[in-house]
């Protein structure tokens, strides 16, 4: 695919992009640095806790969406970042040893006002497990150049 | 400070906790893994986007507050975790060597309708930094079990 400006995102488009394998090691390793909880650290304490079993800190999950959105378009785009997230949501477990992917649907998309160069565009990201079903969620409204500068 | 239930924390409470620095080091090597875009690797290349120089993943940000907010009083609290993020903003590039500390604020708290051993608080979460300047902000539900069962 070739590198993608402001103008290549369409509403409403949706795309697919490749899986990747979660480790038990690396979530236990992730938890470990950043948030050492049990749910995430031990299978028994786990156990009893509303995870009901070990699962990735919801942090892992966002930070494992962030890689795959960087190698899936991000990386050979124009994007300028982001300034926030407008929401996240943790909608399941995600275990040690599922294949995820990422679905991004763009929702909307505007001209900067104040920027000529540059255009916003807001994604829907979810990583999805092997059942289909949505792990975590999120809006991200992010800033790309634009391939031919606006009228502002 | 002792174990914290859910009757613990009241609205408009606000607590700072102890500072860390955060090194190059650190960044480059979050950056690596989980977020690989030039302007939190490298800093000729990241002279030239909005960051105006090397400054930590937005996610890194997320992920050092996370820490923080474990280590200050979720570890010791009866935390049952949280169904995600609110908002989160990101309001300040976080450069290497900057020491940075956490202020919780408790932004209003409410029984569970449906769980009479929980209720939820909701906390604003900002990172400051030694100019003492937010440099992310983020407001999380948190579901607490509570010291006494209360009716539902």
């Amino acid at each position: 695919m070739s590198k993608r400006y402001w103008e290549d995102f369409k509403p409403g488009a949706v795309e697919i992009y490749d899986s990747r394998l979660v480790t038990r090691e690396e979530i236990v390793a992730f938890a470990a640095e950043f948030d050492p909880q049990p749910m995430h650290l031990d299978e028994a304490a786990a156990s009893t806790t509303l995870l009901g079993g070990l699962g990735a800190s919801g942090w892992h999950m966002g930070c494992l969406l962030m890689r795959m959105i960087a190698d899936s378009f991000i990386l050979d785009s124009s994007s300028m970042g982001a300034p926030g997230i407008e929401e996240l949501r943790w909608l399941k477990p995600l275990r040690p040893d599922t294949r995820v992917h990422l679905r991004a649907t763009v929702l909307d998309t505007r001209a900067s006002k104040s920027r000529p160069e540059m255009g916003l565009t807001r994604f829907r990201y979810e990583m999805i497990d092997e059942a289909g079903e949505v792990v975590v969620a999120m809006v991200v409204p992010t800033m790309f150049g634009r391939r031919e500068k606006g009228v502002s």
